[in-house]
């Protein structure tokens, strides 16, 4: 099935939730060895308390890459497990590089037997490292989300630049709708190419919401970065343009949770307290989108 | 030893070659296995043709990540062999992360055991993105390059926008020089902060070495890509500034070329035809630098 369409589906069982898998070893609880054993045994820990409420789960390959080659097979294995639990797996690696080399990563994480359903990419150079990815999404149903306007601080340094009578970010905007026009899923007309839009500008989401119509965003920012889930519904579209069968209030979008969550307690409890952390923030995204279920 | 400092040493023990280690399955020469354990027989025998010729070997990790974790254990058994050697090992990843994500990018390839000298990095986030990789170069002797100017076709789709007077690579570049400034090594005046700068694209190349005198370059675009011997050359400085010991003709550069040496025969002549082509590079390079040895 289309990214974009399976996204949804996946979403109406659940909720609009990403949770960012950070297993930062200083960060795991109490009784996880902070090794890729342990890595793997908390981010597997964090999946089954979340999977009843989230519609996916973010692992970040930094985390995995810093305990070297045992960190990524430790990956593999979290994604594996996450696919098995049907949740969408996006991995965030920010990936780019051009033409056979951007075919290699396309084909490392969003190949035909990939546990993995999405993969972040960053777009500084240009639609040579973009093309590649989506004939794999295309031809493998898989999806790409493309850096457009970060959560962090210093996003703006590149990001804000004026050019012409726009910033850099809202260009890239508008070469990224072009780039998803290509790719829309029949239920949702929604692209398998998604951008990155932070949460925490919230003013510029609502903008960037109508320069890209036909994109999934995905927004970081929420919890431990700062923005709520008032900040977070600008990136929302008010329903499927296509779609009149499935309108639930606001969709289009995945709020990405890390820390929040998975280190909701360093106790014994942490667990439990993950899921409750999600359940939470699940309630109070549902309750400012209008979605009934 | 202060990268660049280190850098310039090997330079002089060889040429400012980096040979580019892209081992793509499907190019493997005759008598060479289509897997992991090819992957390396292959790296290491190109690395031993080259090793009296070139300073750097640049590792991409995309080659090995599509090889999944058997692939990431080969990587770091490159690394280390090239180490050995006295090579100096840039690991071309492209990554790019904030906060603590990208402090664990910084400890998976720059911390202080790795046999890894330098790591390329992607700008689009902004100083959080450059900072963390910055601690590590200063504390555990290591270097980045940055992506300002790329060698491929549509890099010019976000790096060339104007904003105000300039492009936004130029105004990327000063970003670059300002990072660049609190590291500089003794011997050369050069700082572990690099940039990634296209040979493909010699006259902006020029304009970019004004603009960050203080920044070692790796200069793509060589032999495949089309740039020649004599595009390279305002990549390069006229001599260290402040090490009049030093004077050799040019430099502050490597000049980065991968399928043009690695894959020069696909017979089982390869590992003579890589050495070969290095050293065709080194003297093409050397004439036009004006360097004598």
């Amino acid at each position: 099935m289309h990214y974009a369409d399976a996204l949804e589906e996946r979403i109406r069982k659940t909720s609009p939730i990403c949770v960012g898998l950070d297993p930062a070893l200083k960060n795991l609880p109490e009784g996880i060895t902070k090794d890729a054993a342990g890595t793997l045994e908390f981010s597997k820990g964090i999946i089954d308390a979340v999977k009843g409420t989230a519609a996916a789960v973010k692992p970040q390959l930094a985390y995995f890459e810093v305990l070297g080659w045992q960190g990524m097979k430790v990956f593999f294995e979290v994604c594996e497990y996450a696919k098995k639990q049907e949740l969408i797996v996006i991995a965030d690696g920010k990936r780019n590089d051009i033409g056979p080399t951007c075919e290699a990563y396309a084909d490392a994480y969003l190949g035909a037997g990939s546990p993995i359903d999405a993969l972040t990419v960053s777009p500084y150079l240009g639609s040579d490292s973009i093309k590649p990815f989506i004939a794999r999404c295309e031809k493998n149903d898989k999806g790409i989300y493309i850096l457009v306007k970060t959560s962090n601080p210093s996003s703006g340094e590149l990001q804000d630049l004026p050019t012409g009578d726009e910033a850099v970010h809202e260009h890239l905007a508008q070469l990224v709708e072009s780039w998803a026009a290509s790719g829309l899923g029949q239920a949702t007309n929604l692209s398998f190419v998604g951008a990155v839009t932070g949460a925490t500008y919230s003013e510029e989401l609502k903008y960037l919401r109508t320069l890209m119509p036909h994109v999934p965003f995905l927004l970081p920012g929420y919890g431990a970065q700062g923005a709520g889930a008032r900040d977070c519904v600008p990136g929302f579209l008010a329903e499927h343009s296509t779609s009149s069968s499935w309108p639930r209030g606001k969709t289009g979008a995945l709020v990405v949770a890390a820390r929040s969550i998975i280190f909701a307690s360093s106790g014994s409890d942490w667990r439990e307290a993950a899921g409750k952390a999600a359940e939470k923030m699940a309630e109070e995204l549902k309750k400012e989108l209008k979605i009934k279920n």
